[in-house]
């Protein structure tokens, strides 16, 4: 019997109205044979209320607390769910992360997913055919019994991970989207809805910008080979010109060199001036940011004309900008520069598609169209399945959409 | 160590702010050295959204569901007090009814509890001077695992048994009233506070009107002999002349003859007109009521002057008067009456005391009293420690003050 897990997200959750339309969903699949299991995220608007209680509480509250506040809003819309597919005629039962049990990390709010039993779970979708209903986003630490979350998003990675343990055919993430783009619509008119894209592109699109999915949910769905759909839930469930299949790149025909071109402008960049061109300056620049669990990305290091010095470029999340600034003042007497220069109004494009493994010149390209329009790069990273470029903010449409069009992705 | 259970209704914690407030009376009985466990009702106002989303999903909503949405309220209010108890410093975590455990039975959304074992929670309180934070209203069926709610008020309960199953010393309701008293002060504004009640007495008062607490949660409390203190969470904690302690007889040094008066108009009266005066016939009546959970109360007899007949006239609650009535018409073949009267406009006012039992004449007194006033009694019933007149309800507030005085309780 095909097994599929069904996600939906807040904003296809918010009234009992909309989870009427969720259900029947759920049905059309469970009439077409189908064993189901729905995640559900809470009723768009609850999570943010409940986050706004925890903060009047305590400006430092109990991760531990937050969690069970939190995690409420999914128990909610879990039970409704079940009570409408019910309603329905259709056989369903909630199940709370505890219940099942998801075992997670002990990292209260951004807990990792450490294992899932589902075998009292299967017994209730394959043997008594009933639609489980999971709450997302939250689980269970197995030593201390205590209710987790796994942080913003977290519900597409319960859906993938219990696709994964339930060993499920498919992965469905109804969202309000239709599907992944090559690029943001909003900012270029031309961009085309993908019908596939493999499991390495989504991973690099998500982790360089992409909002379509959680990074996390994406590396599960790689790790374990779970086909993830992504679809709209206000869509025409008719219609088959719909959603992007994220899946092997052998289960992708008609491969591009490049799929998607994604951009961040969740990045600061900062410039150490003169710094001596000496073994262990490197170590001394990011040994300290590292102990501060600053995640530094892009780096190049330009050798100045004497010789004897050298100026490091590098990009930090913009959000930890200020910090990284003042462990780096405190660290000058070790490092020794002349100056530190910042920036915040800067922004990394980035191209991906596992088809540049096979042709070489595709970044080239796109240096030399990025310099026809006479935009300045001030950073480039490469992977073997994509090129980033780290340009003024003020660049950024026109940026995407030459890249858009330069690899051929415009909507004809 | 003193342990104590204090209880915060929905009034009580219906903001942040007023969850300070809450976590300043459990600061002072921290402070006082004593071992605390704190149990908290939903939000004001948000089990009855919740239970309206219920509602909206479907008419006849499965009540395993149900209080799997319903419980997510007190979770919410016990994350966000251990958080506010944390921030003024005291160390303090939530406790979910499945977390304690407190096992129920499966009668979902009107459970009662089969066994709570403290001894986790007990480690925390006692050995890591931790407050409990315990979600009330809520526990778990041990065998489906499935969360289960105790029905309305049921945080009365899940604190008084709490309160025996950790041995505390005592259990305080703080509540939106200061105190149970004489009789209902909006009709009596003679009416007096009680200092203190018996357990006997409590549980009458609870059963006939009285509205301060569940009358579950009175019976757990003289089954365990938890002495409950009521109280209101808006008055100032260090005056000691406030609140009501609900204990044992031989705690009460003053007793009164009669402790309290209450009315409950949630009585209906059927009458039976020329019932066969022949054995057989009371089953006849009472049976297929018994049989549809309808629960009858007040029953008087009237022999008619030939002797062949009677008339039998008892009570039911005023929400199952029209389901008894066609029960009784579809049973009239098998019965044998002339004609069925009902009505719902009566009221039944009762007085309670302990020292009824060493009093002989309580009762008449009333009778003769209530006479005098032209009051009608439609029927009496009369148990150890107290008695109850089923009158018209447009008499209700002039019988409830014509016994209040009667009994010497109004104030002075």
């Amino acid at each position: 019997m095909p097994r599929l897990v069904m996600k939906f997200g807040g904003t296809s959750v918010a009234t009992v109205e909309r989870i009427r339309n969720v259900a029947r969903h759920v049905k059309r699949e469970v009439e077409a044979g189908i064993e189901v299991a729905v995640v559900v995220s809470a009723m768009a608007g609850k999570t943010n209320e409940l986050v706004a209680w925890c903060k009047e509480a305590s400006g430092l509250f109990d991760p531990r607390e937050y969690d069970v506040v939190v995690a409420s809003g999914e128990q909610v819309t879990s039970g409704l769910l079940a009570i409408v597919l019910q309603e329905m005629g259709l056989p369903a039962r909630s199940w709370q992360g505890w219940q099942i049990p998801i075992h997670t990390s002990d990292a209260h709010g951004a807990a990792r997913i450490a294992e899932i039993d589902g075998s009292a779970m299967l017994k209730a979708i394959a043997g008594r055919r009933e639609v489980a209903v999971v709450s997302g986003f939250q689980g269970v630490h197995k030593e201390s019994g205590r209710v987790t979350t796994l942080g913003r998003g977290g519900s597409d990675t319960s859906a993938v991970a219990l696709a994964a343990a339930i060993q499920a055919d498919r992965c469905d993430i109804y969202t309000d989207v239709d599907g992944v783009y090559t690029t943001d619509p909003r900012i270029v008119s031309k961009a085309r809805r993908l019908a596939r894209i493999a499991f390495e592109e989504m991973l690099e699109m998500a982790s360089l910008g992409a909002k379509v999915l959680q990074v996390r949910s994406v590396e599960l769905a790689m790790l374990h080979q779970v086909p993830t759909y992504v679809r709209s839930s206000f869509d025409d469930p008719a219609d088959p010109r719909q959603g992007t299949l994220i899946c092997g790149e052998e289960d992708i025909v008609e491969q591009q060199v490049v799929t998607g071109i994604a951009y961040s402008k969740d990045e600061a960049q900062i410039t150490l001036r003169e710094v001596a061109d000496k073994p262990g300056v490197a170590a001394a620049i990011f040994m300290p940011l590292a102990d501060a669990n600053i995640n530094v990305d892009m780096i190049i290091q330009v050798v100045s004309d004497d010789s004897t010095t050298t100026d490091i470029t590098f990009t930090v999340p913009a959000a930890e900008f200020e910090r990284a600034q003042r462990i780096l003042e405190d660290q000058r007497p070790a490092i020794g520069y002349a100056a530190l220069q910042g920036a915040t109004d800067v922004v990394k494009v980035s191209a991906i598609g596992v088809g540049m493994r096979s042709h070489a010149g595709v970044a080239a390209r796109a240096f030399r169209a990025l310099a026809e329009k006479g935009i300045n790069i001030r950073a480039i990273t490469t992977s073997e399945i994509k090129f980033s470029v780290l340009i003024d903010a003020a660049y950024t449409e026109l940026a995407v959409r030459t890249l858009h069009s330069l690899y051929g992705l415009d909507r004809a």
